[in-house]
């Protein structure tokens, strides 16, 4: 069965947006620098749809095209698909704010409180959205991903959400060496896991500075 | 001049401490999970004044055996000395709670409102009270570590008050596979740095699920 698998770049003190997020600016102040490891990267640029002369190759690389490759389905909360809420004719951006080729290419499954009909990109990725629940979020993207893995994109209520549960299975932190001083943390009041319940099974040191954790969780 | 380097060991969700500390659980509901990788090191048993046969050699040992041989001088928070507050005679743990050795062996400076005589320890640890700000203790340990580095311990709003005043050299973070859920934050609506102020400087992996993540902070 597809693992469910959290990959999300974080800030040293533990945010994964900074402090004032608008419509305008997603990611919150300073929030980008969370991603400038990644951004430059030969698959990123490619998935991207820049083409991938232009990108890096390195350890960053190696680490996003190893998760990008692992991956058949994505899910999010409807704070990283729009950046909006509310009813979806009042979401300015109810198309999300992911382009017209999504960088995905692949099913991703969007919880939120409002239905509506999928949404068909370009280049593979369709948006799905999701209205009863994490569980049923994820049973229907295990069924997208065939034999890949989930990836759990964000934000962080949502991880917690399923950290909580018990879903997760692998979790990868980017950990970024900048203070965001604020905004949306990763871990807001998780409950506590029993001793023994993650194990460290990979680290990975970027020239970038970014260092890229890999733990497993226990208790399924 | 002595460098201040931050010390500390850390949840994976942020805390430097588990929820509910009391005077007889100072590290709250699972905090000492936190120190798990370190107490069963033979530079930790011996420190500590238990002789080092039982203790472990490996990476955590060394790492804990470099800091301690760095460090000339050390600063902390009144409550990680003692966990209690307000005047010396109302508290219970008024000798700290690091018993007739301490495992410091070196001068040990201790932020607090309260003044009193330095309390003098055996294995050449003595305990002296800083009442007038942490540029102050931060003095009177550079002038005690000679040579050596000043060591700031904790806690995490110490470490943030000297991180708002631009003062940390050095940041070493042992960062721990456990969730404490809740507890007392590492950082804490600390004030976000520029870009570029902190330098990834080492990562080391254990076998223990512990990384000990070195940071360079720049900005003096």
């Amino acid at each position: 069965m597809a693992r469910l698998i959290v990959d999300i770049s974080v800030s040293l003190d533990g945010f994964v947006a900074g402090p004032n997020q608008t419509l305008e600016e997603p990611l919150g102040e300073n929030g980008e620098m969370l991603h400038e490891w990644v951004v430059g990267t030969k698959q990123f640029q490619e998935a991207h749809g820049h083409g991938g002369e232009a990108g890096e190759t390195g350890v960053d690389d190696d680490v996003g095209a190893e998760h990008l490759a692992g991956t058949g389905a994505t899910i999010m909360g409807r704070h990283m698909f729009s950046g909006g809420e509310g009813p979806w004719e009042d979401d300015p951006k109810a198309l999300g704010w992911w382009g017209d080729d999504p960088p995905f290419h692949h099913p991703v499954f969007v919880l939120t409180q409002h239905a509506r009909e999928p949404v068909v990109m370009e280049g593979g990725t369709t948006f799905h959205f999701v209205t009863d629940g994490i569980e049923s979020a994820l049973e229907q993207a295990r069924a997208a991903a065939g034999d890949q893995d989930v990836s759990l994109a964000g934000g962080g209520q949502v991880i917690s959400q399923y950290l909580k549960a018990g879903l997760v299975d692998e979790m990868q932190l980017h950990v970024v060496p900048i203070f965001l001083g604020g905004g949306a943390r990763l871990f807001d009041g998780h409950v506590a896991q029993p001793p023994g319940q993650l194990q460290l099974n990979r680290v990975v040191e970027s020239p970038t500075g970014a260092v890229h954790l890999k733990y497993e969780l226990g208790g399924r």
